[in-house]
């Protein structure tokens, strides 16, 4: 599936969906990011937001629904596996349907790469779209949290050393990570983990590769681990032990890193697999910064889209 | 199970449930159709709207969901399947028990016929029952919906020429159809469809059958499609091709019908089995404003039945 | 699991979650049944409520979450079975999570005894979390409903006589119910039902054993009837049918208790095994109010606890 990323801007050049990183400016991550600290509750009082996710999500569901009561909206959660979708129904059609319901905007999570962009291509005037998480395409409020989190413990972007861990070829948050983080000019990207899980276009995305998780992340000001999807590793010929053992994150190792340095990860966590406890719950962990910050991006990025159709 | 439909009406003849057509008046349908341009949102704030729902549904149920939300309503959907109903509470238990928890009103789906009357007949002063299917007896807003949507697009009901086309005999749709036509005094009724799906007492229903589709919508102001049920099909020895090519609405058919006639089905539908795409999307074709017609009704009706009940 | 009830208290000995009985005072306990009649509806506006199932129940996740509604409060329902929790994430994660999404409360059900107090100690300052029943341990607004009904329809505690019917042993609601009552200073609590269903402390309870229900009931003024888990009979080897000749409670049974009598029941019923309709229906019953005061208790609870927090 072709992906058109500018279909998410008006000819003001403003968001009026919200897809994919790759093609926002420095001054659109930035006023997201503004917006996320003196978004005004129930200032979306009246309108209804619809959630398709046909992939399965607890915490981003969640907080989707979350910030949507607290903007004052009507909230309803299409649960796909039950709908005529399974019976037959198409996506499109139902999308139609759910237009003609008054949604003003859908949640999309479909794991199919490209599905929010095609919606929003389709849907009318009025509605606008966010992507949850699309295929290994992108994942963009998850960048967005990551960002408004980084700025919040650390200095200009344009200072930091960022590394970023884990099975990056099939992750749809470090592809969204790496192009924010690209548009922000952060001073060095570090990607870390599998040879075998790194992207194949690597020469194209501003970053730097290392296999040895303590080289990658020395003097780093921000690491971020990705989430261990039990089923990559088989593909990748390396056992759970192995893999912790090499990239799991550990008191020890963090110590090759600033003495500031921030740990993420967009959870949920596998303890004792890609980070230690230790580490997950420690004096330099962000992790629940990251969940609030979730709930005010979501309520920024609807609030701003929804604003920029009128 | 023998239905009472006098159940719905209080000693002024005012509806205070909505659960069959035919005994209903001129009246009380336009009452119905014009009280859906003008229902005002938050008007039942402060009461809650309980969703029975023992045949599963998306659409139906979003529509209810959503027009309770815009009537300010709380809404609590019961999940019947892991409901203690199914464990082995009776119906009546459980709608005592909702009834004890100050529910004002009832919304009720389920595949025998007569169990929202049933209900109905059983719950206190306070509560209303909407019925949103019930076996094959009727549906009684989506044939509201359907004149709701008849009436923006059509001349005066007396002059219509109207044809519904497939499994008669089987549909709650239909049935609940041909009595609001009936009620309106439309100029005349066809429906259409194999033999065996017809319904027997054909004669007292005051319509015209058909077994040759373009006869049957030759010169019509309005088809309405039923969904096809692929299980009805195997009972009426007929594939699905050979439904197809007798009775599926394509663009050449069409034309035997008046230029301006427009094309109703309740959704979700079966593209290229009772309907073409060239027609679902096409320039006769009303099946969205149904949908959104869908939503002001049932605000109509809940607000109606409810302010009667006082 | 070790269960520390302290933990419900602050330093002012005022209530900030609402975990068990056992160690209330009579005053806690009046408290909540005055305010249950003069709870404000939307004094919650702006909180989120999150309820965390971790065994299934329709009654009592819908009773707490029109409180929450009639509140004011957002009510968001973590499915479990779905959730994260159930591929491996551990429950101190999601409750930090739902914690950093600026939830206010949570209502945990578990069928291991002390989660809810576990869940408590390990919330931050900000969070009140209410059992709403843990594994054979208790379940408190249960047991305050169940006093509310008794104080609505009867004189002061300390001049009635109570019992109660059934599987004792393995019964949250009766731990919870033995708790409320010796505190409120019943005159006698009878407890009945076979010998092996017993509690092993019996001496410790401050009631009365009788294995004949008629003697058990004689004179009281109100009988709780608890509902029968048939998987517990077979334990017991007691047939459904010999159990109901024993324990049931019939018309003709009834009348060795005082003419006015109340009969409760926690619901759902299961007719003709613990309970004749003809009781469960009859002028004694008040079963309904039950589930009507589980409302406003509940209201009363969630209120009461978040404005001790503050």
């Amino acid at each position: 599936m072709k992906i058109d990323q500018n279909i998410q801007f008006n000819s003001d050049n403003k968001l009026i969906h919200f897809l994919n990183i790759e093609n926002l400016s420095a001054e659109h991550i930035y006023e997201i990011l503004e917006l996320a600290d003196k978004v005004k509750t129930k200032s979306l009082d009246g309108k209804t937001i619809a959630s398709l996710f046909f992939e399965p999500s607890t915490r981003t569901k969640t907080t989707f629904e979350l910030a949507s009561k607290r903007l004052g909206a009507d909230f309803i959660n299409i649960d796909i596996a039950n709908s005529s979708t399974s019976k037959g129904e198409s996506v499109l059609d139902m999308i139609k349907t759910l237009e003609a319901m008054q949604c003003s905007m859908f949640i999309v999570r479909h794991n199919t790469s490209g599905i929010p962009h095609y919606i929003a291509k389709e849907v009318g005037e009025k509605i606008s779209v966010i992507n949850a998480g699309d295929g290994t395409n992108a994942h963009p409020t998850q960048a967005m949290l990551d960002m408004y989190t980084i700025k919040k413990y650390k200095g200009p972007f344009e200072d930091l050393n960022i590394a970023i861990v884990g099975d990056i070829l099939h992750s749809r948050v470090a592809k969204s990570l790496i192009a924010s983080l690209n548009i922000l000019k952060v001073k060095s990207i570090n990607i870390i983990g599998p040879e075998i899980l790194m992207p194949k276009n690597i020469d194209q995305l501003n970053v730097t590769y290392f296999n040895d998780l303590e080289k990658g992340i020395h003097e780093t000001d921000v690491i971020i681990m990705l989430r261990l999807q039990k089923e990559r590793m088989h593909e990748a010929l390396i056992s759970t032990d192995d893999y912790y053992k090499k990239y799991g994150l550990t008191k020890d190792k963090i110590k090759k890193a600033k003495q500031d340095v921030i740990v993420m990860h967009p959870g949920p966590i596998n303890r004792g697999i890609e980070i230690d406890s230790d580490v997950a719950d420690g004096p330099n962990s962000v992790i629940l910064d990251q969940v609030s910050a979730g709930i005010s991006i979501r309520m920024a990025v609807m609030s701003l889209i929804l604003k920029n159709k009128k």
